[in-house]
């Protein structure tokens, strides 16, 4: 049985993923490329440095993010939603940071039994490996569509 | 460890998976959208139904998919292709439903026990319930990058 997910549904598949595929467009191509985030009231939040994907977002903001869950081929759900970016400074930028720690505490303590503080300083760095600087950023979303099947 | 996945790794990755997010773009918005798909020499085969999805892709032939095995946050892979959409005929059309009837049958008939013959006349079906004519296509790859972290 194939249907369209309620409003609900959409935003509860949201709040319990934690992998995205975001869609951006710049000279002529798009670039489709898998984002951690967290999801909050209607915004998508993200921590990645300056490269690509950034400056693609910055020529034009209005991106695309596909959230799923499939258990198999009969059964899954998918949310397609379009939204802006916007990156984030100051207060706003701490905000964002506190909920990517809270979402990714658990699933990083687990998968690489790194501690909090190494984890919040991870978050917080302003430079990766390739001197690329830290940006924090969410994604206010205006549209949205869900969809599901099921036996 | 972070690190760069080589061709046949990449080739490994695009051969064993079989959920790859499409990107394309269309009246200047981008649309990312998972598809099921079977891959041989270099390049992607699908089957849909005439809708939004090959509508852009007609007009914009140039797409990005993207391919990844996740299994936490500090442990997967990553690929992303981009390549030219073609829409399939005749014999080009027959070798590649072919193929996905292949692929997938095994994983559909563990996922809902479907016939062997059901699955040939799904696939092989011209209208879905909504009239729409069935497309047989495939992307050409040119360009394909990769990234993997492990511990």
């Amino acid at each position: 049985m194939l249907g369209d997910l309620t409003e609900s549904q959409m935003e509860a598949l949201l709040g319990s993923e934690t992998v995205a595929r975001l869609g951006c467009y710049g000279n002529g191509d798009v670039y489709v490329v898998p984002i951690t985030f967290a999801y909050e009231n209607g915004s998508v939040y993200g921590h990645t440095h300056d490269g690509l994907k950034v400056q693609m977002m910055r020529a034009h903001p209005r991106v695309c993010l596909e959230v799923d869950r499939i258990e198999d081929m009969a059964h899954w759900q998918s949310v397609i939603a379009w939204g802006i970016f916007e990156e984030l400074k100051g207060e706003a930028a701490a905000h964002a940071i506190g909920l990517l720690v809270e979402r990714f505490r658990p699933l990083l303590l687990s998968a690489t039994a790194l501690p909090q503080h190494a984890l919040t300083a991870l978050t917080r760095r302003r430079l990766d490996a390739h001197g690329h600087r830290a940006v924090i950023y969410r994604i206010v979303i205006d549209t949205m569509t869900g969809r599901y099947e099921h036996s």
